[in-house]
């Protein structure tokens, strides 16, 4: 055994372990009794425990100081290693656990606060919250840019500047179509109430129909949709609403991008470092291109509208053109969650500048609600009604979560690219997606981008399927033709 | 900090580490998709490693050498670490890795003898797992008797010779009984087909009414019904036939019986050494007193009769005398999983012969099958037809589980002596069965059994409740009595 196989023998143990804490989080959305959340609470803290000082175990450290890569995926191994392994051994014991403990505590205090729509209440724990973060954040940044470092949590190599200059290109093209798109009528909405077990039995089919393999996986209720797990136990949750049958659908359709490239990955790299998806950028990049330009496109929801009104009979759309317009309906609203595919960025790209300017310390917490009130308004047009809405709606912060958020945006500037390679690729695309046939989309993106898992770094990942360097320009002229189309602007 | 507080905090998080892994075996039999075995059989091999390495690691020996106990729970609690250290250290960790390895195989080797009904496709197997489990019994008995070393990893503190004393008393009197019964008339059984939702919904309603906490626990179905966990996730499986609504019933009553016993245990023990059941044998009077004693009563099956008629309307039965003959029909048979409580315990008393003449060398596996036919012949008076009928049967040999049957009668006769005791300390008992009200019966179990966990030795457990010393008589009174008067012998 040389300290490469060592290493990676002991890693495959710590990535089978990780899978094992990943299905506790599963089981406590989808199945645990609601008696059993303090124990659970104590058996989660127990693997992290683990999991932790298998991260941090010396011997790591002895076999990366030695082990030898022979190829280009024992490389791409001991990189993965490495960045877990300096990225536990700079944050000291003492910080971790405490950032633990506050951010568990302070989910219970934000909810509240956001039911009352009391920001002033959860402004203590935030700030103790922010402060923690902030120091983990200097530790990991060893002297260099602190939201960066951040950033590199879950988008390994990208950088602040880099998506900020992204982002201000896409900003005024976002506001200016979407106000064009508002002031236009809006199309006609579903009506009637529609059948959950018919909901679940077409959501089933559509997670098939992209490729979703049941054999690996399974489909179960949560109250916020997720994909959770790699390999060949990859399980989403999907959610119901009687009177919105497309929250079903596209909840599904999105989870099912997330749980392809995970089944999807190479099974050489079956609990490996490589044998998840890259970052949480590209994971969004499969998710949306699934959901938005597969999903919601006018080939896509044709062959939809069929399998609907089988499945429900009349629900107040007459043809495949009403039906198109009605999946991607722009509506006026507060809750990123909620949003459509053209506002779903400004949302983001609000709480991106936010969220830098908190960790630089150019903003203080005391002053968030009316800087987010006022980039509000600047973009979307009209004012936050209340804090529920505005500034308290995202769980984000509360736990810690900085430097997450812009990656749901570069998520769909690489899905804008991705699209736009694929159809070059494709060219009878939507011939296949008018008949509900995902095989070449879906293969596509399996062959050119799934497959390889974390071998590549994740901007490389793209470039590599798209032969290009990834620009946020294709997402834009997708989106501006697409709405200009739609709304006859 | 003292030695014992620090070894009480590291054994309380591998007693949630063990709870983990087993809810992954819960979720193996319940909610994993059939294509994720190979992924869980290393996600399982972690987690086990970890236990392993937790319950040999030297600080637990060096706390336990010097660690105080103050009171009666502290030297309880010292007791079961020291217990469960003193086993795992005894192994040397090549035999059991060996054993896992080899019993792992074994089993599907075993699947595919009993489906060809060939014992001899299973013997090389079968001498290799005994030759395993052998050397590791010698290594726990250290001198000692082989068998009795095993028997103690089940039911600690029992010893064989007892046991043979106690089922050599009983065998004659089953025996007999048995051909009693059989000579008479068999009275009806249900007839038709029961749906199984309906099925599933009283299977509930048994549930809580037996007490189990359902905010603590959940109900699923599965091939082989079980009940997994400790302290506040309590977990029971069931299952239905759709001619047979009592496979589902008295399996949930029975599975119902080891949750409660697991949910009913003091708090202040959760997630330390005395917050599970004490011993195989006295979880399994538990689960034979709620399914059978009060499950199968006169006074019980007639509340149950009106609830099922209310269910599932006429289903061939006329009366509630005629459905407690129903519910307790003894019928021929082969399979021990399927007999009823007159012959149960004569399929286990001819296993405990035969596995202790295995393990003494007193039997070839060569000749198993022909002593095991012997004795099936003997005691239940006529031939067994195939090997899966016979010696290929159980899962528990071909899995190394040596000393584990015997649990099985020593919790029937356990359950004798709790009934005759809770006969004396609830003196109106027939009228709250009757009545469906089991609140007075499981709490008297609760407080004087359950509520108690590992605090006491198994024997003295069960010494405690019923005030005596338990033996087998009680059981056989209540059989006598009870097939006397079903049979009119």
């Amino acid at each position: 055994m040389t300290a490469y196989d060592d290493l990676i023998a002991f890693d495959r143990e710590t990535q089978a372990l990780a899978q094992i804490a990943g299905r506790l989080g599963w089981d406590q959305e989808t199945m645990m009794p609601r008696g059993s959340a303090d124990q659970r609470g104590e058996e989660f803290a127990a693997i992290e425990g683990v999991l932790h000082a298998r991260r941090t175990d010396p011997r790591v450290g002895e076999w990366l100081a030695t082990a030898e890569a022979k190829d280009e995926v024992a490389t791409a191994m001991l990189r993965q290693i490495r960045r877990s392994y300096d990225r536990a051994m700079k944050v000291p014991a003492k910080l971790a656990a405490e950032i633990a403990k506050v951010t568990s505590k302070s989910q219970g205090i934000w909810a509240e606060a956001r039911s009352n729509n009391d920001f002033a209440a959860f402004t203590p724990t935030f700030k103790e919250v922010l402060r923690l973060k902030r120091e983990e954040g200097a530790a990991l940044a060893n002297g260099g840019d602190i939201y960066d470092a951040m950033l590199d949590d879950y988008e390994p190599g990208a950088k602040a500047a880099d998506l900020v200059a992204m982002f201000d290109a896409m900003r005024p093209r976002l506001v200016a179509l979407r106000e064009a798109v508002l002031a236009k009528p809006q199309p006609a909405g579903v009506t009637g109430t529609f059948d959950e077990v018919a909901q679940l039995k077409l959501s089933t089919l559509l997670a098939e129909t992209f490729g979703y393999d049941m054999s690996r996986g399974r489909i179960d209720k949560a109250v916020h949709p997720f994909s959770s797990g790699s390999g060949n136990d990859v399980r989403i949750t999907t959610r119901t609403a009687a009177d919105d049958p497309f929250n079903c659908f596209y909840s599904t359709i999105h989870e099912v991008g997330h749980a392809c490239y995970e089944q999807n990955i190479d099974q050489a790299y079956l609990l490996s470092p490589l044998g998840g998806g890259v970052s949480m950028g590209v994971h969004e990049s499969q998710s949306r291109i699934y959901e938005n330009q597969l999903g919601r496109s006018r080939a896509f929801t044709g062959w939809l509208f069929g399998k609907m009104r089988d499945a429900f009979g009349d629900f107040g759309i007459a043809d495949e053109v009403a039906f198109y317009a009605a999946v991607n309906r722009v509506n006026r609203g507060y809750i990123r969650t909620e949003a459509d595919e053209l506002q779903y960025n400004l949302h983001v790209l609000l709480r991106f500048d936010l969220e830098r300017a908190l960790i630089s310390g150019d903003l203080e917490i005391d002053d968030l609600e009316a800087a987010w009130n006022d980039r509000f308004e600047a973009d979307f047009g009209y004012a936050v009604d209340k804090a529920s809405n505005g500034v308290l709606q995202d769980v984000h912060w509360p736990v810690g979560l900085f430097g997450y958020f812009p990656t749901y945006s570069l998520g769909n500037v690489y899905a804008g690219n991705l699209h736009a390679a694929l159809r070059k690729a494709v060219p009878n695309l939507d011939d296949d997606l008018s008949r509900g046939d995902l095989a070449a989309a879906t293969g596509w993106l399996r062959d050119n981008l799934q497959q390889h898992g974390g071998l590549y770094e994740p901007r490389d990942t793209i470039r590599r399927a798209i032969r290009a360097e990834p620009t946020e320009a294709p997402l834009l002229d997708y989106l501006e033709a697409k709405f200009s189309d739609l709304y006859q602007l």
